[in-house]
């Protein structure tokens, strides 16, 4: 039987295993002889970390509280601007979210905006939803539920906030609602749906992507508050660690951090599509975490990038592109420029 | 609304709060002129955690991979005496994982074996289905799912292992199954059903409790190959933190740990029966990490210790019982001892 773990677990419909990156171990049976250590260039997770406060022993040892689990909902409301602390529901990780809201709801028409994060179709399959990717808003048709993506991963197109609240109104108006992930959207000039969250919308924010802390888990639901509460009993009242609710509490304030991160991530961002148009590259999008591109022969460049003991995410689907997260350092950023030319 | 945080959150049939040990602040707005520091006496986490391995930095910035999670879930099996590694479902906690079995079932007649830890009915009954707290095994009559906690939760009751698969037998010969939480199993000389799950048995098994660290937040379900993988897509494939992983293989590999903490335990619990005896207690049982007795005046002496700073269980449909934690240190075993007599 197929079990939980990643990498070898995450089916979608039908079975068939969704890919992610972030799994060196799958680098290294693809490029056996590849040169070590390897540069992880396969996911979106900022490699500059936000740099954790000393973390008490007690945070360890005893249950969360109340008070902890209010104050980093308080906190959370405040960066993402959402209307009150009562529609925040935190989790260990918003692939635990993508999983329960599909169980929460009876089987249903589901409209995937995409190509997209690969999760949510499968999610909302396995949930016995009937699942239909289309290729814009235009195409959810009379579907209950619709997700986006904002910015979308891979591509990094973005939608106006107008555009999606119209859409969320009339998935409303028949009883369903709009998923907007926007697990991206922290160092974005995009328009948060955050603040209008209500019946017909609910918006997830990955934590651990933007603050380079994806083994922490932690992520957050913004919903209204009747959702948030059937989310949060789905998820039970412990699920977020000790450790998780302080460095959240902590990096979610620090908007200074924030600001400077963004604009260094932005240049790393400008940094990489000149490697990827010195190699040919057509740059498709995508955010300050990530680039995604066209080459004449992507399948051999993945592989002579994966020779190299670089690791990027190649798409089945779309074999001519190629996503490269970012180098962390100077060793990686020159590694990747070597190949690069 | 209510909300996902513990303690004002968690809600049982009929939206019934249901009432947890562990948080201070309920302490602390009970008895607002009390001594601090509190000793927190409430809840049946050793006291004397494990010894954590240092943390590299890369378990809280990468996504944990598929042999992270394989590692651990081999460690878990041999320490559990599972058949298979392929049949242990890490969560972020067992809360979830009682929260996530329920939902996986359609509505359907449960029994759970009680007094015993609340969220169990409760979940049960968020979930849709019929609940039916009963005293004893043989009042299971036609249930589809039972629910034993063994040893249990306050009482340390134990049952028999052969009783458990007898009825484990029953059950799935009617399309159920029986869920045995062993979550204060570790330290007892019960013989755990975990070498014998199969389609009709679901074993719990809590890693905070044993370990002392409660807000690492690490739990098991020991099930079949088919069940299990049906609760870890439930749980998504990254629910489990990066230190969590990495301390629970520690931890759980650490056999002569275990043996030398639950001689220590039960020397603590030992001495605490006396001093209970002592205080006028009778005592009811418990495990080696809380004891449970009756007193002439439960309600009083509630209110002395809480006035004193001492935090301990009580149970609002049985008054005259407190359950105890295990202190911490000589001083809290002082502070404790100078109330009891």
């Amino acid at each position: 039987m197929s079990q939980g773990g990643p990498g070898h677990s995450a089916r979608g419909e039908g079975g068939t295993p969704v890919a992610h990156g972030g799994d060196l171990d799958q680098a290294r049976a693809l490029f056996p002889g590849a040169l070590e250590p390897w540069i992880d260039l396969s996911t979106g997770i900022n490699p500059v970390p936000y740099p954790c406060p000393p973390l008490d022993s007690s945070l360890f040892q005893r249950l969360p509280s109340a008070a902890d689990h209010a104050a980093l909902r308080e906190t959370a409301a405040r960066a993402y601007g959402a209307p009150t602390a009562a529609g925040i529901v935190p989790a260990p990780g918003t692939q635990i979210l993508i999983e329960t809201l599909p169980r929460l709801m009876a089987p249903c028409d589901v409209a995937v905006v995409g190509p997209t994060y690969a999760e949510h179709a499968a999610a909302w399959g396995r949930a016995g939803h009937t699942v239909r990717p289309v290729s814009d808003i235009a195409g959810v048709g009379d579907a209950r539920v619709a997700v986006v993506v904002n910015p979308n991963n891979p591509d990094g197109r973005v939608r106006p906030a107008q555009a999606l609240l119209a859409l969320a109104e009339t998935l409303q108006a028949r009883g369903g609602f709009l998923v907007v992930d926007e697990a991206f959207a922290d160092f974005e000039p995009v328009e948060s749906v955050c603040p209008q969250v209500g019946p017909g919308l609910v918006v997830l924010r990955s934590f651990g992507k933007t603050f380079g802390l994806a083994g922490l888990r932690l992520g957050f639901a913004v919903a209204d508050s009747e959702r948030a509460a059937a989310l949060a009993a789905a998820l039970g009242p412990w699920a977020v660690s000790g450790p998780a609710l302080a460095i959240g509490r902590a990096a979610l304030a620090d908007r200074p951090w924030l600001a400077a991160n963004a604009a260094a991530r932005a240049g790393d961002a400008a940094r990489l599509d000149r490697m990827i148009a010195r190699a040919g590259g057509t740059l498709i999008g995508g955010t300050r975490l990530f680039r995604t591109a066209a080459f004449p022969d992507g399948p051999a460049l993945f592989r002579r990038l994966g020779e190299a003991g670089i690791y990027v995410r190649r798409f089945a689907e779309r074999p001519s592109q190629l996503r490269f997260g970012l180098p962390a350092d100077k060793g990686e950023w020159c590694r990747l420029s070597r190949m690069l030319r």
